[in-house]
């Protein structure tokens, strides 16, 4: 899992910090405190677990950058890119330290501005922080890494194109063999190896919804057997090297007796393939982001469908499988060349059957770049 | 990844919510709040990927149970253990509702005690959750929900048992293998293929620690080339049907010449294997779980190492992979029947090596059943 920080070169992590810094600032906070996750890997390229013990990342506006951190993590934490160039500095605490009190002191000297503290960090970790620091309000961390993260450099958007044509490979693969007569479980399973195969670091999820499942957007993978003269809407990702995969393909398992769809079905999925296409054609820079969701959806309720499409048409993607910038209405981010998202849109007929078709896209100078290069052509799985 | 639903019977579920409810009383909680994680698990059946939505348990101290979910996870909300049986209601919300403030007018008739929030609910949520109850003291919820999760029923147990054994597997085929020559990253990518392979839902960590990377307790695995004449520890885990499987060996990597260990290393795996034994022996109902740690200690500063054994003994286990009760010094808590936990004394020698052997055991009334069956002797890998 520590691959992010042998393929993001270690001044780029100086510069994130730079820019971090000033964002602090800008936005009236103190400091940041980052937990394990997806900030602090993009700030300093540390991997680790989030757990019961204290990990931090404390960011003052100025002076001295820290990373706290159990003493058993203190060696790799020395690994750092961030601390190996210098930029922060370990602190190492024992197992009956009170980890809680080590921050306050770091931060006893500061101006009594909020803190910023990573979205994903977890309550019990903020309730201490809250107890420990009483007269000091705390805020989320994201209108600083928000902006920082949502723009992806160079080296982030090939993590991004492995991530997606490794997913590609295993969608490929799925549907290239057979499904009929399975458990939802069992292909999910396949999935998962299949993805760790094409050297995915966590194969997070494999949705199979067969049948009336593909009906529920969430649904997971069950102990349903799949059969033929069904659909099944296949929704996997995982993480590359620390960058996140996720495309959906909705499939019609013919079986050997080559059953055909009915012609909703056909009609629906054609419908959610050039709803997909069209809003993957409006992606440019300065268009709002909820607009990507708008002309998805126009699409569908052109055929009377919309009711059916319950959930916005996309998420941001990278080191997390949701993150800004969100595709929804009520969103009016203005897109930026870097910015990469899901469109995504579904159409789910309770108790009978959903299409959805997922691709990872890239807002280019000039339009989308579209991460994704499986076939988008409905698939007829013939076993 | 819903299994445990499967394996774990819906009265159980039933039994537990009420449970909490009384402890909810007890603690002076007016209402406990659980995000998508092991405690939501843990009381409903309902798997989840946390996420930026709110997916929130709802349990008030009386009156209706709530699971707050977006709109297209309803479908599989409603096939949720608890909710199928009755005892909570599904409460969807749409992309663009405020799901805080709906979270706000469930709880608004409450008195004003304080509310639990789940251990791992994002800042995020929690933040929200403050600012739209500004009134609202919040706690933890692991005053309620660490009694009830801490000690495991009987298909608990059996699961928990379960993941060990596909851990074992899994170890043993690795140090049956070859090891020589072969990178860190690419021992841990076949290690997370054989615990899926095994039936994991997951395959969170593979700490492959060669040579000198040993003696970091926390070491991921890295592009380092493992040579013969060097030890490897081997710390891998994950999940099968929801409970964790979590277990360690020292291995040497005499490779075809036969490199023989040096004597020191000798001498200290044969102690960290006699710490690991005696603190298990050690286990019994009654037992304060820092005494755990404190034998495990003793063994290793009776042969001159104790600065050197840079970590707790060990710590719970369940649906989290780290949870209460942990093996600390300052930990009190009494040994109970049922509980289960790993039991891991290390020694690190910082540049040199370092050597863990770790098992999950489960108290009984009788003593300690271990859930590894993998043998502790050092393992000589010839290839």
């Amino acid at each position: 899992m520590s691959e992010t920080s042998r393929q993001i070169p270690t001044e780029r992590f100086e510069a994130r910090l730079a820019a971090c810094r000033e964002a602090i600032g800008e936005c009236g906070l103190a400091s940041l405190l980052l937990s394990v996750g997806p900030d602090l890997r993009y700030l300093t390229g540390f991997v680790g677990e989030p757990m019961e013990r204290f990990t931090l990342l404390v960011v003052p506006r100025e002076g001295p950058v820290s990373l706290l951190v159990p003493r058993l993590e203190a060696p790799k934490a020395a690994g750092t890119p961030l601390v190996s160039a210098g930029a922060a500095r370990v602190v190492p605490f024992d197992e009956s330290d009170d980890a809680a009190a080590i921050v306050a002191d770091l931060l006893r000297s500061q101006a009594a501005a909020p803190i910023g503290v990573s979205d994903r960090m977890w309550s019990m970790h903020l309730l201490r922080l809250e107890t420990a620091l009483p007269e000091r309000r705390f805020e989320s961390a994201s209108a600083v890494m928000r902006e920082l993260r949502q723009v992806k450099d160079g080296d982030e958007a090939r993590l991004l194109a492995l991530a997606a044509e490794a997913a590609d490979h295993t969608m490929d693969a799925i549907s290239a063999g057979s499904l009929a007569d399975r458990t939802e479980s069992d292909v999910s399973r396949e999935i998962r190896r299949r993805l760790i195969d094409e050297g995915h670091d966590l194969a997070d999820f494999a949705i199979v919804g067969s049948g009336p499942n593909s009906a529920s957007p969430h649904h997971d993978a069950s102990e349903r057997v799949i059969r033929a003269g069904e659909p099944v809407v296949l929704d996997i990702g995982g993480t590359r090297a620390g960058y996140a995969s996720d495309t959906t393909r909705t499939v019609w398992v013919a079986g050997e007796a080559g059953i055909a769809p009915e012609p909703e079905f056909v009609r629906v999925f054609e419908l959610v393939r050039d709803a997909q296409a069209r809003a993957t054609t409006a992606v440019r820079p300065g268009v709002p982001a909820e607009q990507i969701d708008a002309i998805a959806r126009s699409v569908i309720a052109g055929a009377g469908y919309v009711d059916f499409f319950t959930h916005r048409v996309g998420h941001g993607i990278g080191l997390e499988v949701h993150e800004d910038p969100y595709m929804v209405a009520g969103n009016s981010t203005a897109l930026k060349p870097g910015m990469a998202f899901s469109i995504e849109p579904g159409v789910y007929l309770p108790d009978r059957w959903g299409v959805r078709l997922e691709n990872i896209v890239m807002c280019s100078d000039s339009g989308a770049t579209v991460l994704n290069r499986s076939s988008l052509d409905l698939r007829v799985v013939r076993g």
